[in-house]
């Protein structure tokens, strides 16, 4: 049930935005128990200009590679899920895709689930799950 | 007070568009007792490549038409509000844009009249309503 | 800890949008206490035929200048700073920038400090702050 924005710079392949979906999707399966065909995202590739980011603030260093990760989801998630799927993130992206933890930004926003509708105008919470 | 993030495909007329948010405001002015002149939309126009969706998920099939609504507001509504939103939107864009029940997802997501300023610094909990 | 989303036409200048910028991270430094290198923000510059709003609902008028600040932060805010806020921002983006009061929207969204991941997956409310 989540939805995520994914905010980046201009420039990424396709086979690389692949990647990136597919290492999101994968933590929020292990660590949110998200079903696995339970994917959405939306890719955000934003010039220079339109993107403001302290370099400093709470991190190391921000890069241009500097990424976003707002993930809108609807059931509440314990702060050690929280936990760990940042954690999670921020290793995996670096392993798999060299983006540094440095660049590796995510924020969570809760809703419930009668506040989804995955299609015909069904609502989540009276769907048979 | 409603602000709606419509994500879909490129290639839509503005015919097209319009359609569209006259359906989602119609809807919002019957089923959230929205006022009538209280419209406040931006279309986000994707291309494929940064568009990710599983075909199946709580669905029949997506096809490209693909489109969600992620909508903001200011007050709480019941569930029997929600569902009846989710239920006539999805109707009406069948009906009135041939988009396919299949294709149509909602977000809603919540906050409260202190949140809001439509013009002037002015909070809405304050405005004479 | 704020990101806000900043909805415009197109066609402003670079100088222009570092100078709303920064209009819009002093007031939150002033008005909600942001830390001062705590700055991260989205322009979103959208052609007309992607952007729909009322003219008149609970505004004076509204131009092609029309301007929505829609802000996620991490804890929560009174009543007033909420209104101060608001206040400034019209005020400030009117002297600063010649924005009407008329074209200036803001929504605040609030989640918490579990709910943040600036960098390295380490959870906002365990950070040293």
């Amino acid at each position: 049930m989540p939805f995520t924005r994914i905010i980046l710079r201009e420039g990424y392949s396709d086979a690389q935005l692949k990647q990136i979906s597919d290492t999101l999707h994968h933590c929020l399966v292990e660590e949110f128990a998200v079903p696995v065909d339970d994917r959405f995202q939306v890719f955000e590739t934003l010039p220079a200009r339109q993107r403001v980011f302290d370099k400093r603030y709470k991190s190391g260093g921000r890069s241009d590679d500097f990424i976003q990760f707002h993930i809108f989801a609807g059931k509440p998630r314990t702060k050690a899920q929280k936990q760990n799927l940042f954690r999670l993130l921020s290793a995996r992206l670096h392993s798999h895709l060299n983006i540094q933890p440095d660049d590796v930004m995510v924020m969570l926003q809760f809703n419930t689930a009668d506040e989804w509708s995955f299609s015909h105008g069904r609502m989540l919470s009276e769907e048979a799950l």
